[in-house]
């Protein structure tokens, strides 16, 4: 707890070592992205004087650059105005079923309990969505409010709660993210919050009792000490572009190429919850997208490892594909088509191979003989009936693979697009507090957005990261405010 | 930081709030197994005061109710004795290999180049080895010194390293850690350590520039703090039994119903490490064994998930065949045989399937029909010309199955046993010093043993945990003592 030596962000500052107080506030967030930002409104709302400290120019964050993507559930006003039943219950079997082993089922609770009213929250801050559902399985190309971006609708999730598309977005052609971020950082400014921008945050100081009791940040080079009469709450981001995290911590997110992020996202927050005792949990998770459709048809290929095995069933979400090609299978995947279902992904990039059969592919793809036969042939036999036994494809996507030429897209790590972003993060509990490692919050400290564990490690599902964060965010400002 | 209310062993205590000093001594073990004893001895020696404070009634900890196996090599006077070549580098590039992704090299190397001479050291205190090879592929059954204990011979790692035989073992029928102990903790009190027994530590005492300078314990009751004035040293074993912090770091190995370790392995060692600021990484890795031979005939068999393909060579290592069922698997995996081949196994346990057909075997285990029949003739295929070109089993297991009757050993994790510890811990250096998670030592801290991460993160050779202990304990304890 040293001022003396040079500190990383994990090295709380002790408050004796602060020399001065450069500016006051009941509370101070670390991070205007979508977390800070709704924890400042609420904060502010509650009646607490608040300051936030951004690092960069000005608000946004991750949120930004984002698709603006937000899952929620529970019976939203969109949902039901585009004819879709859903309950709290239902969105919470799916979400405990889909977020990975030992769920944090209270928090996911909380998430589908506020999930309904908080979307009313952001269409009464002018956050516009057009009610209308897009079908499609992918990110929306329009102006559609509602669709689905989980496995809601895959084996084994469709059998375990009744579907319902939960990714709400706001009207706008393209990537919605940077009008949700207006919208709630003209309300920060609307609620008096004094924003300070290219500030970069450093370090917790912490008292003699080890409450959190203020941050020590850099300004245009200039040390300053903020102090925070009733708490901290770090909303920065999480740790994907922090090499050296990523090879202490989630080694296997390593060969992820692209980073859905910002420069923000080097862990300074979680180091800097660390420092004053917050435990980081499920360090190793991550969100992995390989989004190898659309176009859509290229569901009805089959997904191979380098056993020239199936591994998953090929209409599962791209963020679930992801996860499953990277973090199970080593990131060695090859799509495999006939020349009636191929084409190129959209997005994904990757290496085309094409043989005349498919023991030629085989050969050309340095399988061992007989193995990609025998899987296409089991699925071709299944597929005659209609049927997937193996992985249990939704019905239209299943077609046996018998038109040659017979092609097979390499979608390995080093080939294709996988898109990584961090998921572990401090531990909190339902007030966003974060909390050591005896399961006691640290006093004075809470966190929201991705330098908090998410609920899904993994299991990502599409919009949970800017719900969480905003969900959170706002409970941290009201915790926080009201401490 | 506050000694005023009820901390768990995450909140380390101020010096300031420290009474009175109950002992004092240059340097301060938590923890009498292998780590600790060794760290003591080389404190000891180094001219340092030393005091451990063990939990239990006496030193051993969980190497005492261990195989007693060490993992050493690069060519130890053992080795060389039962005519085998080995060599630092060949050593280092196996392990290299196989311990995860982004292995930590530093440390490996340290290891490798300490391995032989620590051997020798062992010998010196009168361990006792016998040099004689024992050629099965399983923990010893007799006296014999020297055997395999990871996948030295296996795909693919026989192809990056000179296998050589690196699993020591003390000179006993059955188990040998307690032997092992025994001598070592013989040389703790030759070397005139203080010993208290019976002690619980708490926390740990850190001073107003974060250094560590104490432990609080509980003894008999009643709250004792005693000084270190060099530094502490962390040897307190891994979390396998804290359940929360299975939950909360490390959830996949929940499923592992059986636990190699004490009840010392709560994680309260990492815990006070983290409380100083010490970062715990690496926390959802485990060693997971699932000891599906002997007999050595079962390595003929096939393994299989429940998708009826295969995953593995079935003549890898329990360890790795643990946690590649276990944590790739889901722990869903069946061993199928035929009359020729089939038997029980010895140790793991599981639920015996028999059919005259593999059809039918294949509806018994509620398999997608035409799945493992698909599998089963793959591997016949390959087998007829003595090969496995999808795994690379090694010859002499690789037999067709098509002797009727049919079994399947259903050793999923709720059948058979599956034996786990944990491997994620405090991040330590070269010198077993403690890192932040900005990397920078904590000073006054070191670590040892399961209570710092291993090297292996996954991809467990058995008897590095003991090496580990060994080697780093006493780098840790000459370190400490030249504070």
């Amino acid at each position: 707890m040293s001022a003396n030596r040079a500190a990383g962000p994990t090295t709380a500052l002790a408050l004796r070592a602060v020399p001065r107080w450069d500016a006051e506030a009941d509370v101070v967030i670390v991070g205007l992205g979508a977390a800070g930002a709704c924890a400042a409104i609420e904060a502010a709302r509650a009646g607490a004087r608040v300051r936030v400290l951004e690092r960069a120019g000005g608000g946004g964050g991750t949120t930004a650059v984002s698709d603006g993507m937000m899952y929620f559930g529970g019976g939203t006003a969109l949902q039901r105005a585009c004819g879709f039943e859903d309950s709290v219950e239902e969105m919470f079997r799916y979400l405990s079923a889909a977020c990975g082993p030992e769920p944090d089922e209270a928090r996911i609770r909380v998430y589908c309990e506020q999930s309904a009213a908080h979307y009313d929250w952001l269409v009464e801050l002018g956050v516009p969505f057009k009610a209308e559902f897009y079908p499609g399985r992918m990110l929306s190309p329009g102006e559609e409010g509602l669709t689905y971006s989980g496995n809601e609708l895959v084996h084994p999730f469709r059998d375990q709660a009744v579907p319902a598309p939960r990714a709400h977005m706001p009207q706008k052609e393209g990537q919605a993210g940077a009008l949700l971020m207006q919208k709630l950082c003209a309300e920060v400014e609307r609620a008096g919050v004094e924003i300070a921008t290219n500030v970069l945050c450093e370090r917790l100081i912490v008292d003699e009792d080890g409450r959190v009791v203020g941050v020590a940040a850099t300004e245009a080079g200039v040390t300053r000490h903020d102090r925070a009469h009733r708490g901290v709450v770090l909303c920065a981001g999480g740790f994907v572009n922090n090499r050296e995290m990523i090879r202490q911590y989630a080694p296997a997110l390593r060969k992820a190429r692209f980073r859905a992020s910002t420069e923000g996202d080097d862990g300074r927050g979680i180091r800097m919850g660390m420092g004053a005792g917050g435990a980081a949990i499920r360090m190793s998770m991550g969100s992995v997208t390989l989004p190898f459709y659309p176009p859509k048809q290229l569901m009805r290929g089959i997904f191979v490892n380098r056993y020239g095995q199936r591994f998953m069933p090929e209409d599962v979400y791209q963020g679930r594909a992801g996860e499953i090609a990277l973090l199970q299978q080593e990131g060695r995947v090859w799509l495999v088509l006939d020349d009636e279902s191929f084409e190129r992904p959209v997005f994904a990039g990757g290496e085309v191979h094409a043989a005349e059969t498919i023991e030629e592919l085989e050969r050309e793809l340095g399988f061992a003989p007989g193995s990609l036969a025998a899987t296409v042939a089991l699925y071709n036999a299944g597929a005659e009936r209609g049927e997937d036994p193996l992985f249990h494809k939704a019905f239209e996507h299943v077609v046996p693979l018998r038109t040659p030429p017979f092609g097979a897209i390499d979608l390995s790590w080093d080939k294709a697009i996988y898109a990584a972003f961090t998921l572990g993060g401090l531990a909190t509990d339902t007030l966003a507090r974060v909390l050591n490692a005896d399961g006691a919050p640290v006093p004075g400290l809470w966190a929201a957005g991705r330098t908090a564990a998410s609920i899904s490690s993994p299991g990502y599902s599409s919009g949970t990261s800017i719900g969480e964060a905003q969900i959170f965010g706002r409970i941290a400002g009201r915790s926080a405010a009201n401490a």
